[in-house]
């Protein structure tokens, strides 16, 4: 069964359980794992490790590409394997335990771990557990449906386990473009200027000798939970597509726009789906994790290539793409998150980055990953990588959530993870913000009669008007800047007691 | 005497008088100016353009490359020529004016502005003014003492004005190199991989018949302000080559370090001139303005290539490295800032980048432009080009300002400039923290270890015990996360009240 992918017949000794390769694992080790947005990731030996855990308790320090599927980092957790993890999660369980202070959480951009690692200013994995489709005659490994940090994991661990998942169909095999930046001081360009570039090898060069373990699975990857379009959702995208038909009339893009970047999630999907009935054609994507979306656009003809370092779909969706991989093989790639996130290929690419905020203020900054300032959502992820660099940085968010308890649109974001000098276009379903080449009171007057609701619309113009009254190029009444937050730790809305207080007034 | 500085004899006809020449400038017109840093901006033509305001009205919409000297910007906002002004100021009345909210200020990523020039996502110029020391027998454009945006603005403009100043040595021609970045969706790889490599051209190559004005002037730069180091500042220059030692006995780098960036100023500068008795050799800057520092360094046969978007020097240095020029020749470039600061430059070669830190807090984040959150300073500058995409990411500061009234480390930074996921060393005189690879409690602990004042350590533990306490990934006490700067502003000292109360308590 699993014979014909371990084609380098010297290692097929080293085949095991994941409860014996597990114990390869020793307390103290930092271990890097294959995984990004709960695709690709190793299954068993983690899920043997947490086992193990149970009665003979452990610590490591846990690097992926990004989130893990399966419900792993809740197993790590509960059962106390996880002293640090890095660079993303969407866990809630593990979240409990970063924001208890439990688990020391390294909130990375995507593009950089292995960078650090490189350059050993982040300890090295002393074993990398690697979700395979197959090994090859060289002893090569082929990931499945992630790339993530994989490669570079591989070839920084001194030893590597490798998962031999039979659920991947083998025909994955031919997809992945496994290109390593060389060493300082003499690296050279990234030879990519093109969306479908292929610069590097079908898998993960190590010397074979290294793999200590093979494990056989058979356990699929966890479906996306992406939401469809809702009535908000769809007012978002339309914002957005009329934009960009106003950027092709200005001349500043073709019908063709630019390579689209769309992180992970509902609202970023909803976007990428309606461009399916929009005038576009001959799209291309240079993003980290394609969704549903990218599937949907390919079969609409509308999408003509697809690059990212990983393939997260629902349930669906799952069936229909991997088992007819074949129909869409020619017009995808995966690649390892450093070059799929690549300062240094975004902005020669020119991107369109669209990402979800959590909020944004009056003046542009977004806060992506810290509720009320302090709770750890899910981490910053890819979003800086693509927004510096982007030829449009584009946020989205609905205007309020929590039934209108919270406004997404806030006087000073109580945490920041891209500063103003960094975002082109804020998105909600009450319109698009056009902040290129403004001046922090220009966007803010862009922001409140384009983006923020109509309940809170007045509470911000009072605010920035006041805030503008006491001057400063970017106005702020630091006693009241956080307020809304306060509010709403303190009494569930932003606005109360301040909207009660105003009405009693 | 100016007719051997302008090579095509048909442009000769185009000299005319500063005030002849200002007169192209109209009305709501967007002008792009030469100057980086004080260095090499356009003299006459802006000077004359205020006098000529003072009695006949006019504004525009002015970009350059970085700061300029001889008190033009502080002339032009007398004058009430500026509408608009980006990307980067220190003038004291222009930073009035825009925190009064009379000049709209765009602060930007120095490497962005002709990006989105090129783009067509800011205005182009309609008339550039370059500073020159000549003009080839081709036509083309050779720069002074920086390099700035004035290639672009030059190439962008519709009219040309440029001003042949005769105070500067014309053997300031082959210092520099312009290379220009292609058009998307067909550019390719900025093909520079060594400090001192040339892939451009000597000269701003534009159609001659785009000249449309020739100014002869001779006024020379005005000197930078920088201050001598003093014992804060040789603290933190001891502080950080102790680091770098460490990092060179860790094997991370080697005695030859990386390619250096410091940002302008007095501190930058004290750390660069610290280097001059450290045990490295062989250094190089791949930095945006070389001062005083990086000829000292030469001069004691430190350093051995530095490439820069402009030259800014002391009164004391000036004569004695412009006279004698062709002694530091082959040890200097001068290139657009867009190359100077481009991401994927600062990545491929590994920059240790140093700038300086009006604040930071307990967990990173970095205010390097708003005084108490809300009145601009100068800008961002190249601060985030560098810090982004550095090998380290270093950012300095006094640990007090205003006799102890300020602490530079405080809970929460009134505004954002790099956030915690880009920035990897903090330095004061009390010492260094190392964040990289730390979760943020790690972070915070580092910091008040090292880097907080005495007077204030007290304060600051006490704040972050409280915060963890209430819980969080980056715990925070939103009602009190800006009461520092809320101290300030309302009673002249960060701790007052809230030392005093405890000390009635």
């Amino acid at each position: 069964m699993y014979t014909d992918r371990v084609r380098l017949p010297c290692l097929l000794g080293k085949v095991m359980s994941a409860a014996d390769a597990a114990l390869l694992i020793e307390d103290g080790m930092t271990v890097g794992m294959s995984g990004f947005t709960r695709a690709g990731e190793a299954k068993a030996v983690p899920q043997a490790l947490a086992e193990r855990a149970k009665h003979s308790p452990l610590k490591i320090s846990l690097m992926t590409g990004a989130s893990l599927g399966n419900d792993l980092d809740k197993q790590l957790t509960e059962a106390g394997v996880l002293a640090r993890r890095m660079p993303f999660q969407v866990d809630s369980t593990l979240r409990k335990a970063i924001n208890a202070g439990e688990v020391m959480f390294i909130d990375q951009h995507l593009s950089e771990t292995v960078e650090q690692l490189r350059n050993h200013q982040l300890k090295l994995p002393d074993i990398a557990v690697i979700e395979a489709v197959a090994i090859t005659e060289q002893g090569h490994i082929v990931p499945t449906t992630s790339v993530g940090n994989s490669a570079s994991f591989a070839i920084f661990a001194k030893q590597v386990i490798v998962e031999i998942n039979l659920a991947h169909n083998p025909n994955l095999e031919g997809l992945h473009d496994i290109y390593i930046p060389t060493y300082r001081p003499t690296r050279t360009p990234i030879p990519l200027t093109r969306v479908q570039d292929r610069i590097g090898s079908g898998a993960i060069a190590i010397d074979p000798a290294k793999i200590v373990a093979i494990v056989v699975t058979d356990k699929p990857d966890s479906p996306s939970t992406v939401l469809p379009p809702d009535a908000d959702t769809q007012g978002i995208a339309n914002h957005l597509i009329d934009f960009f038909k106003r950027e092709v009339a200005a001349g500043r893009m073709t019908d063709s726009l630019g390579p689209l970047q769309a992180g992970i999630g509902s609202i970023a999907n909803a976007v990428m789906c309606g461009l399916i009935d929009s005038p576009f054609q001959n799209l291309t994507m240079y993003s980290e994790v394609l969704q549903d979306s990218t599937f949907d656009l390919i079969d609409a003809g509308k999408l003509s290539f697809a690059s990212g370092s990983s393939i997260t779909l629902s349930q669906r969706r799952n069936a229909d793409v991997f088992g007819n991989l074949e129909q869409y093989k020619d017009k995808l790639v995966l690649r390892p998150q450093e070059i799929s996130n690549h300062p240094e290929v975004v902005r020669r690419l020119g991107i369109i980055g669209i990402n979800t905020a959590l909020e944004f203020d009056l003046y542009g900054n977004v806060n992506s990953t810290h509720v009320g300032g302090t709770k750890m959502m899910n981490g910053i992820g890819g979003s800086g990588d693509f927004a510096r660099n982007a030829h449009l940085a584009i946020f989205v968010t609905k205007s309020i959530a929590k039934g209108g308890a919270i406004s997404s649109v806030v006087p000073m974001v109580s945490h920041v993870d891209h500063t103003e000098h960094d975002v082109d276009i804020l998105v909600t379903e009450q319109g698009l913000a056009d902040l290129r080449g403004l001046a922090p009171r220009e966007r803010a007057r862009a922001v409140i009669d384009n983006c923020v609701h109509p309940d809170y619309r007045d509470a911000l113009n009072q605010y920035f008007a006041a805030a503008c009254a006491k001057g400063g190029h970017t106005p702020h009444l630091l006693r009241e800047a956080l307020q809304w937050h306060i509010n709403l730790e303190e009494n569930g809305h932003m606005l109360w007691p301040s909207a009660e207080a105003a009405k009693l007034a």
